[in-house]
């Protein structure tokens, strides 16, 4: 069954269950405007793209055993020896995409795909382009800054959407042989070797949920216990970069570059539940706990600093520089969903939607062919003179890892709709969708995130009782608690409304973010707001419009943007003018769909 | 005669004329104690580190011509290239200080060092203990980071220490052969090349005005005309790191990497003096004036970014992610001091005694043994409980540039405080100190910075009129403009006063910069000052305190840190407190001396 990219098995210790992806379709709305924008636009350029970037063209090359391993050289000078994880992500957006529906052109591309990676694996089961190619084929040379875990980890997460998805098992052939290889080495009997990065534990465990085969879960948890001793080395930025410093039960914080820490956390839950380590799992909440409260941006985004891509100090959150990756807000819906299967907190999945709106899709234009690396929540006006690169979107990077990230959380973005559990079902997140968990199946119609109105009719029931949970986003003042829950006796065409009513809320920085200190944010329902150059007054800067408080926030319909989409008009002073003159207004639109058009100034915190 | 590290010739184009370092003698005070800790103990401290971090010892195994190259490894695993420069930055401080008075011991050690200097010469002339031990003596193999010219540079600036104090032209032998070396292969009739570290350009001015050979300046000239056309690459961080993405008369603005600029920029100048290019001299304070307005701290500190310790965008001055190198804000001095000779602006005195006070001097602690690379203008109560190294000052650094380079100004610092010219004499920095000036002979008497009375008495005069300049800083209000002059005929025990009433100011930022804003600085005479957790209010948090603006700001003895040190009570309320209770003071000290006493938390910009 279809079960997306995280299926505990029955016996792991957790409060909700996936749904099978087949039984959840988004069918309108906006999710399914950027699912169809995924399918028909991002994911077919980004097959144009390994082709030209030579993450396929390596591949090619390492099964003949030679040749010029081809990358695009950063301007760091630097050969980035992991792109075959681009293809390897590429592949696993296919393979759940084409779980969704069938399609010739991507089935064409992605079997092309297939066999040249089933074609670059060596006959002993290893299989990485830039060590055949490069380090002459010797493996495992440079645990630290290669990637070969990681790059078999994202094989693993392609074979498993491959398999679940489709049933098809040619990649999980592979990557099965590619695990045995590594097991063979750093497993149970060999010697100690974790990644500089993360990312394999999470696909090992899945891996041994697909396969039945105990000794994954044990390669994962022995690479979990071996971080955190110091056995990588410090390396250019110290052993917290790569979560090195404490062991992975033990540490408090969130510490170094932040999607390492995040995919980590995710093998630590995934270990946890199938293991019932509740201290582990303990561990895991806490550092999350932190996370959120002192190291998050409004918009859900992670990681500050762009020295060594790093979480900040707690409240060290500069709107400007922050880093604040595309992969980092993939990487912490990845763990939501999994503490959120572990715990059945709703908060999790309140967090999951402000990454989403705010985090993730920034990182894509509305076109879904250029992306953002960065997402800072401030650019300055100067910028604008500069050369095109600087601040506005690009069609790929020399590291790739945000674009075919983005195709398959798009891809497999259904799965994190609902759940369910002995009592009922739930709904997490409000999309268009039709949905069905055990003999429950249900209409979720809403026009969010632009209106705050979501039913739910019944199309299936049972005859016994069961509960309907619907999540109050913590925006929302609809109810009390985090979820409203409906229970009783159902009859095919009950229908539950529920009304989030998404007014514009004004809203002010913690106090101890000292970057932002006399601002306000916009936001309305789970979107936050933005100013850009091109919509403010004329003749003014972005850098000299304040908030003007005296007057009131009007919602402003932006169908020159996307059809439904509510802007908000911001009154405004304009203080870089001599004569302060007619009251001013400036146009704010959602941050995710910022950069694409003129592109100069923007700010999400406006000085009040 | 001593004329310090700038000493124009006679036909270049300036206004102002140095003073010879044997006619100025700090006698007392502020200054008068640096000075002496900086002989006393910060000198001897760096002979010894000199011997234990490899600097001397590389030198000493060039001169066989074999030997393990020896260096802390920084964090980033780097070996850096350019150690040597340490030893001959070290040997011009000793120069400067030998000059203001003998001592056996330094004379000894410095003895020591040039003979290892003179013997790790080869006899081509080439010096670079690097290349020498770990390039197989292949001069010249990388331009862009080997530091070889530059590491000339600082060879060249302390023989002309050794020249003009004391007469000894050991160095300036070895300097003049190893600029040969150079100059065969790079000059007119060579190939083009340039050091992506500029800094040899301004010490090959000094060795042209020093030895009156007019190549040494047609080189300087050449490899500022090389530069700013690609010729390095664009590296790691592209080509403006190096300055070398804009020709140096062109460029609008500074960029990149900040003491690359700077000390561009020191050479650029001297060059336009020698040669009355005042295309040149117009392109430096354009990019001046651009640095000072958006991009320089309140402290006088330049560069905010970690990641190439580059100038950050205008108004992208983070206090807590300040870069702001002790290095950045020597340049600053050395630019400025050479500015205000060009154009006998004061305003470029009134910026060196900004940096001085508070750019400068927080890189090095009250003993004097220990620095600070890095000057942040706020460090978060957290990290108290990190482990030593993180926010705190260090006895040497694995890249020691800062260090030495404290050492050499303070050596040489009397050097800054008059100039002459054709009117009479300017007394730009206020210090205890005996000026003499052509045949006017001052004794300048007070407490500065403490306190705001300066007087100078008339110990020497010549017959005919002339003016006595007096700086007046722009932080206060003693005079409408920038200078008080004071003509005519003088008598000998004539006195000046001037009372430059040091009241203390809250200081507001500039909206413009959006990091700080709310927020306010406390600022008294030429002193910027901080909150320290060890002078705030029992069981509070830095971060939890906003300043009270309904009480009074009192000057606040200190005698605890330094004799004459005024401090201020500081009226805050505690956020962090559910019941706001009493009035809480917290005390403030110049921004200087953080980081003596227990380090915690630390804060210039206080929430207001």
């Amino acid at each position: 069954m279809n079960v997306g990219g995280v299926s505990p098995t029955a016996t792991a210790k957790l409060r909700l269950s996936p749904i099978g992806g087949s039984d959840v379709e988004i069918v309108g709305g906006f999710w399914a405007r950027w699912q169809r924008i995924n399918r028909e636009k991002t994911i077919p350029h980004g097959f144009d793209r390994l082709r030209k970037s030579g993450a396929l063209g390596n591949l090619r090359l390492a099964a003949n055993g030679q040749g010029r391993y081809q990358a695009e050289i950063d301007t760091s000078g630097t050969t980035f020896p992991f792109l075959d994880s681009d293809v390897y992500k590429w592949l696993e957006a296919v393979g759940w995409e084409l779980a969704r529906g069938t399609d010739p052109g991507l089935i064409a591309a992605a079997d092309e795909a297939i066999g040249v990676v089933a074609a670059a694996q060596r006959p002993d089961g290893y299989l990485n382009s830039f060590v055949q190619l490069v380090r002459d084929g010797i493996p495992y040379g440079d645990l630290a800054w290669g990637h070969e875990f990681y790059c078999v980890g994202h094989l693993i997460q392609a074979a498993i959407a491959w398999h679940r998805g489709l049933g098809d098992d040619r990649l999980l052939a592979v990557a099965t042989r590619a695990v045995a290889h590594i097991d063979a080495e750093f497993g149970t009997e060999g010697r100690p070797g974790i990644d500089g990065h993360p990312g394999i534990e999470m696909a090992l465990v899945e891996l041994a949920r697909v396969t039945g085969e105990e000794r994954h879960l044990a390669l994962a948890e022995r690479m979990l216990g071996l971080r955190g001793h110091g056995l990588i080395g410090p390396g250019r930025f110290g052993a917290e970069y790569w979560q090195d410093h404490e062991p992975v039960r033990e540490a408090a914080t969130v510490a170094g570059h932040a999607v390492r820490q995040l995919y980590l956390d995710c093998g630590a839950v995934d270990v946890a539940v199938e293991r019932g380590d509740e201290e582990l799992l303990a561990a895991v909440r806490r550092r999350w706990s932190d996370l959120i409260r002192s190291r998050t941006y409004l918009t859900g985004g992670m990681g500050s600093r762009h020295r060594d891509e790093a979480f900040g100090d707690p409240y060290e959150l500069p709107p400007d520089r922050a880093y604040t990756e595309t992969c980092a807000a993939i990487a912490s819906v990845m763990l939501a969903w999994r503490l959120l299967l572990a715990t059945g907190e709703p908060e999790y999945a309140d967090v999951i939607e402000r990454a989403m709106y705010n985090g993730v899709l920034p990182g894509i234009s509305l076109s879904g062919e250029e992306f953002f690396y960065t997402n800072p929540l401030q650019r300055r006006t100067h910028r604008a003179a500069e050369p095109a690169g600087h601040g506005r979107r690009a069609p790929w990077y020399p590291c790739a890892c945000c674009p075919p990230n983005l195709m398959r959380l798009f891809s497999s973005w259904h799965h994190y709709l609902a759940t369910g559990d002995e009592s009922g079902v739930q709904i997490h997140q409000y999309a268009d969708a039709d949905v069905t968990v055990g003999d429950v199946r249900l209409a979720i119609r809403t026009d969010y995130p632009w209106q705050g109105r979501v039913t739910a009719r019944v199309l299936q029931t049972p005859a016994r009782p069961w509960t309907l949970s619907l999540r109050v986003p913590s925006w929302s003042g609809a109810a009390d608690g985090p979820v409203v829950e409906h229970s009783g006796q159902w009859n095919v065409g009950d229908t539950v409304t529920l009304d989030l009513d998404p007014v514009i809320r004004v809203t002010r920085p913690d106090r101890r973010v000292d970057a932002i200190r006399g601002c306000v944010a916009i936001e309305r329902g789970p979107l936050v707001y933005c100013l850009e150059t091109v919509d403010a007054p004329a003749a003014t800067q972005l850098e000299d419009l304040v908030w003007d408080g005296s007057r009131q926030l009007q919602e402003a319909p932006r169908p020159d943007i996307e059809p439904a989409m509510i802007g908000v008009a911001v009154p405004v002073v304009d203080r870089g003018s001599a004569s302060p003159g007619a009251d001013l207004t400036a146009g704010a639109i959602p941050y995710f769909a910022w950069a694409n058009r003129q592109v100069e100034a923007m700010r999400v915190w406006i000085p009040a």
